[in-house]
């Protein structure tokens, strides 16, 4: 059995938020959506279906709390959760405010804009308003 | 509360498969992917959060369900389920077996191609082995 780590496009892709039961918290570095990934600290999972019954209801219950904490925040339209892998196959759920003004809006977020990375500041106040709502 | 039925698009768009306990499960009608869409059948939801614990559980555990038949029968590279409801505000779920080499990889799958229409033959057989597999 290996040791987890984080898959390096993910370190590189995101920052993080918070150390939930099982999963890594962590914010998409694009101010065009805020947009969390949650990467459960189990080694060579890919799939919702490879995690034992207590590590899936445990992700689910995560996934909840990381979606109210983007609806509470940012009273988005539409939340958007995904566990999709095609790039990166380390199990990560993405979970997404949507907004009927967004810049992919309704599409799907992915392949629709570059990121734009927050400025620091931004960056910044963004974490910690969601280390607040998730802690 | 408003009694649930199918929304029209999602009806127009694919085919019945089985009901589960708490979910339609239904095949979309594109020989492209081999993709299932779970709609439970509860009145206006369109969140996964306004599920309530024990709904949300037995989603969670239909989900899984429609992703181990899937994988039983079509042996995917990587499996991709996601809630948006972008277009479609009625809650479902998509969960689709993805290829390396199917006509998206590695993009998600909306908006890449147009829906190819399974021959009735094969779409019967489709839903023939989904049926037997879930049931």
């Amino acid at each position: 059995m290996n040791r987890w780590h984080l898959h390096p496009q993910l370190a590189d892709d995101t920052v993080p938020v918070i150390e939930l039961a099982l999963s890594e918290v962590r914010l998409l570095d694009d101010a065009n959506h805020p947009w969390l990934v949650l990467v459960p600290r189990i080694a060579d999972v890919t799939e919702l279906i490879d995690l034992d019954a207590a590590q899936r209801m445990q992700l689910t219950a995560e996934i909840d709390a990381a979606s109210r904490a983007l609806k509470a925040l940012f009273k988005p339209d539409k939340l958007n959760i995904a566990a999709l892998g095609n790039m990166v196959s380390q199990l990560h759920v993405h979970v997404i405010a949507r907004f009927h003004n967004d810049i992919a809006w309704p599409r799907p977020v992915w392949g629709v804009a570059n990121a734009r990375p927050y400025a620091p500041e931004e960056l910044i106040e963004r974490v910690q308003a969601l280390r607040s709502t998730l802690g």
